[in-house]
């Protein structure tokens, strides 16, 4: 019986096939991570909240490096092809994958965006792949989508508490962009500082870049931690 | 057989209990909707991305109401009571609701919260209900928590382009505070205007609000809202 008003307990539909449904997604990402070690090809996901800057940062990657890595990507949104468009634009060749009211990029959706040829992927003409996921930071933490790595874009202006109250995703991250600093001076309490201090209570170790799309800062970083992972000697990261 | 390696098609579970989920929620649902009418109590679910400013936001408006309504709220975030600590400092009458990996708050979590006699909720006691949801600008919009109306928060640092890549979470919204206006001069591209020419794209009549909790701009507008809303004949929403 409820305590509230006495009425008694809603029998509750509780059928467990989530485990069931990420099992079969693991083994679709082990067959992605195949087809990225195979053709060389480093396979990122880029994760973050909607308008944490994950497009931002890609563009400003993509102009940094100036045609010296070929560059891919898939973006995820429940609607519009914008992000792709702008990626198209600064030089990464891109698809959209649109989700309709999925919150988050499963293997399968990845899987079937590689039959577009003109990523270079599948042939391994392509040196890194972004999977720029839907803007969310809970769900696409959970998907694992055969990548080598996960960046997690977290701006100064979403406010310092943030890994505290989202730590499932950032216990994932193996970097995490701090974006928008050129914002720091107009938002009173924030700062890289805290945010690495509250960063560091979630995280068993962290590697954080500070950067601004706009001022360029933390670029340099960047990149250089783009070139340390395609050096590493193998592709596959444990899940 | 996949065009990309020839490999067989991984056979997916597809059980759909999603729709059965969301079934028993709504039963949940219209029987909260009935303790919310019978009590008198305004219920608003309170969604946006993570760090879009909602917990500023009714910090903001406790302060200006000044006690003159019996505000409580529950304040669901994966990790930590942090928001509900916020909220109480600010004359709110808060519960934490910790959902450990889950993306959304259901109708049965909002239920259980009730117990907590301090909100006033099931005694009537109580004039405006805020359910705080989990930063997450896609799944709690699918989920009915027998609230009179929803308000989606959406901050001016998420960028213009929002509304059109989550068009499912806006045309849920009966009110849309854009948020944090006092960083506009600072967003090159940025403004209400182009916000709620978007808005108006994906929702059928758009209603906004264009508010700083840190200024104070916009706080008697949403104050004025909750007012109308107090005011109309039922508290039930279609939903």
């Amino acid at each position: 019986m409820c305590d509230v008003c006495g009425c008694g307990d809603v029998r509750r539909v509780s059928i467990d096939v989530h485990a069931s449904l990420l099992g079969d997604n693991d083994r679709e990402a082990a067959h992605l991570r195949e087809h990225f070690t195979r053709g060389g090809v480093l396979a990122l996901n880029v994760m973050g909240s909607p308008g944490a800057g994950k497009t931002a940062l890609l563009e400003a990657v993509a102009r940094s490096l100036e045609g010296r890595l070929r560059l891919s990507a898939v973006s995820g949104d429940l609607a519009t092809a914008l992000d792709a468009e702008r990626l198209e634009r600064a030089g990464v060749v891109s698809a959209a994958i649109t989700t309709g009211s999925a919150c988050h990029l499963d293997a399968r959706m990845v899987h079937d965006a590689l039959h577009d040829d003109r990523l270079g992927v599948a042939a391994g003409e392509c040196d890194v792949f972004f999977i720029e996921n839907v803007g969310n930071l809970v769900c696409p933490a959970i998907y694992d989508l055969g990548q080598a790595a996960n960046i997690v874009v977290l701006s100064v202006t979403e406010g310092v508490d943030k890994p505290l109250k989202y730590p499932v995703m950032f216990r994932k991250a193996d970097l995490v962009v701090i974006s928008k600093v050129d914002l720091l001076p107009h938002l009173p309490g924030v700062s890289v500082e805290a945010l690495a201090e509250n960063l560091a209570r979630v995280m068993p170790s962290v590697e954080l870049i500070a950067l601004s799309a706009t001022t360029g800062q933390g670029l340099a970083a960047l990149v250089a931690w783009l070139e340390r992972q395609r050096a590493r000697p193998a592709l596959i990261r444990r899940v």
